[in-house]
């Protein structure tokens, strides 16, 4: 049975990116710490499309959050660009460079039209201006027995979230304090149920899994 | 060596108590359910001066947490008894009955003078209204080797926290959303640095240990 899945880093004080994201730094200040446990594993490394890397209690939890995903919905801030009209923007206007590490459809939320962007890996994104249940009425009839993949950013989680709309929630809770920024569970409120999975302790790191609804 | 400690349930949100906290509902809406992972344990019976209870992964954990206390500090509003001059409320004024789970010094932060309140179990609150930093020397002078514990509320736990006087944070984070309530690490910014010490996964809640400062 296909879920939708929302996987994420986030400090301890709740944020998911720094303060002031920007075009340049779209983790804001300080939000590369969130993914500093991530770096130096091997299945990092794999699905950037690299060599090499080490093995830890992360590995296998990283591992199993990318495997059968067959789909995924990401707000517009997280692909990238700026906001805008796409034309107002470099031709590429991703983060993500020649090889997007998602290899499935991706569904973009945003309020500008714009034609699917396609990748040698498999990536292609698609920009949805219609809402967020289009996005994930689109983004099952792609998975198909696969699951939906929530990457962030915590404005499209949180939607999702208050929608009821999200299976299973896996938090990367990382040792650091941001302060502000983008914060998890903005608008979500005590009508969403949590049960928790499972919770592994890894270097640097915490990963705790809860199923939503 | 003397820690100051501060050890509290946390909901996945970051609340350490539900919205619209009362003089009688000191948890506010929701809050009890953060507690609820403890409350079958003998760990925590036995605390509460009643005999019975489960064991499970929580049981070391809490244990751990009680053991080793010399004094504690904590906030008016967990001690209980409203805003405003002790004369305007009861003699007793606290939320926790005849035998207050302590079995130390506590001193507690307030804005009015007020005798020493004595328990037969070894609980004795002190009322400090010069400070924090006062209450801590005081504390720690009570204390000698053993530790300092800080059980709360979020804004006692926040000032110690900011002040950079905490030397060890352990968060029980548990499956529940509050919305709104008391916020742990409000204030408290990127200038506090933490180290994961250890993390444990028990039934219905995440232990998280942290090394401070």
């Amino acid at each position: 049975m296909s879920m939708v899945r929302a996987n994420i880093a986030i400090s301890l004080d709740g944020f998911i990116a720094g303060p002031n994201q920007s075009e340049e730094n779209g983790l804001g200040e300080g939000g590369e710490a969130l993914h500093e446990w991530a770096f130096p594993l091997a299945a990092f490394q794999e699905v950037h499309g690299r060599e090499g890397g080490e093995e830890n209690a992360s590995s296998q939890v990283l591992e199993e959050s990318f495997a059968n995903v067959g789909a995924r919905v990401m707000g517009r801030n997280m692909f990238g660009g700026g906001p805008g009209p796409w034309d107002e923007h470099d031709p590429w206007n991703g983060w993500w460079g020649d090889e997007p590490p998602f290899s499935t459809p991706v569904y973009v939320l945003t309020h500008h039209e714009r034609e699917p962007l396609e990748f040698e890996n498999g990536t292609v994104f698609h920009f949805v201006t219609d809402g967020i249940e289009s996005a994930l009425e689109q983004a099952r009839a792609a998975a198909g027995e696969e699951d939906i993949h929530l990457p962030g950013g915590a404005e499209t989680i949180n939607e999702y979230l208050a929608a009821g709309e999200v299976d299973e929630l896996l938090l990367h809770v990382v040792p650091v304090l941001l302060g502000d920024g983008a914060r998890l569970f903005e608008g979500v409120g005590p009508d969403v149920a949590l049960e928790q999975l499972q919770a592994v302790e890894a270097p640097g790191v915490t990963h705790v899994k809860y199923r939503v609804g």
